[in-house]
């Protein structure tokens, strides 16, 4: 198998333990981004962190995530090219099972995150914005982008979008059952992994939609 | 309705946008955090944000997080009781649903989150780590810790947890369906929401375990 792109490992991509379970790989990154819709989004104000969970798009080797152009990090990262950015950490996490191991030291989950660390700036290019809005709007719903309304120019100034180059990046994965001592496997414990994934049910129409207009095919697709 | 006890507002939990959608509601803020078990832990390295998806508990009006002794949040936490602590950011996220407007603007997610500021300490008292470790396993899946062996001096002596009080507390919650825009109501993009839950498959047990050991009655909790 042709080994594909890995992003360079740096100090700070190093896990302290677990090692492991640690990926570079620059597909299993993108793999894990796509699935997801929400990040939680790390910044320190006045010296002190600062976590919020926040929708994002990924183009490329860019990551995005919006606000209104009054929120927080958005009016920290400042509104020019020229500005020096906001240092931030992006984690985005996807639970897959409950690890019950008879011991209750042993129990964990599997899961699939990726860390991005990286100094985040406003998308002052109006194309660029435009692309990274679509790519968010796509990432909560695969082809929703292209069956909605694009934000028009009031929208658009009122949105301010930031950007995340995709460089200092890993991705922490596991999989598996649970590892029990062997002094513990006699123990009367079940032992084993509870398969967790988002399940999505039937879709709600808004009060005023049309009863003509049908739900299209691709809410499907979650 | 008598009116439940509630966190009082500081200037970092007042949120800057959306401020119909903050709670300080204990009842509501216990509420959120139960239901989770993985939280987005925040904490300042050189600098710089860091954050970590990581297990949690809740005794009380404590919330506690665990992990090696080695890992690096721990650590910066110090391990006696006069140590500064570390300043950190606890936020806990469910999503409910995927908001689908007519436009691409008003595009949302149903959620629920809780955000904690403060400073974590690790906890030095044996009792209340043995309680924090068996809220983790709790929560994990309600009913569990009672059901596994409790962990030995060696395995103690190996975990590190950090209690963080619940005191600088805010819930923020969006329901409902999309706020398209009066004029956007004619448009023939379908509009509502996809509910979202968390969806727990069938157990998969370990492969030694005995055949004789059925899937316990609190894995249906889930």
């Amino acid at each position: 198998m042709a080994e594909g792109k890995s992003f360079a490992v740096t100090e700070r991509t190093v896990p302290t333990r677990a090692r492991e379970r640690a990926s570079y790989d620059e597909a299993t990154v993108h793999a894990i981004l796509d699935e997801g819709y929400v990040c939680h989004l790390g910044f320190v104000r006045d010296g002190a962190p600062v976590v919020l969970p926040t929708l994002y798009g990924r183009v490329g080797d860019r990551l995005y995530v919006h606000g209104s152009t009054g929120s927080r990090p958005l009016r920290m990262a400042g509104g020019r090219s020229a500005d020096p950015g906001l240092a931030v950490c992006v984690t985005v996490t996807h639970v897959d099972g409950l690890v019950l191991a008879r011991s209750a030291f042993h129990h964990s989950i599997n899961y699939r995150s990726v860390v991005v660390h990286g100094t985040a700036h406003q998308v002052t290019d109006e194309d660029e914005k435009k692309s990274a809005l679509d790519a968010l709007v796509d990432h909560v719903l695969p082809g929703r982008a292209a069956d909605s309304r694009p934000a028009n120019a009031k929208e658009l100034a009122a949105t301010a979008v930031l950007r995340l180059d995709l460089r200092e990046v890993s991705a922490k994965v596991r999989t598996g059952g649970p590892n029990d001592e062997p002094e513990d496997i006699s123990l009367p414990h079940w032992s084993g992994v509870l398969p967790v994934a988002a399940a999505y049910g039937a879709p709600i129409p808004a009060d005023d939609l049309a009863p003509t207009i049908a739900a299209p095919d691709y809410l499907s697709a979650r």
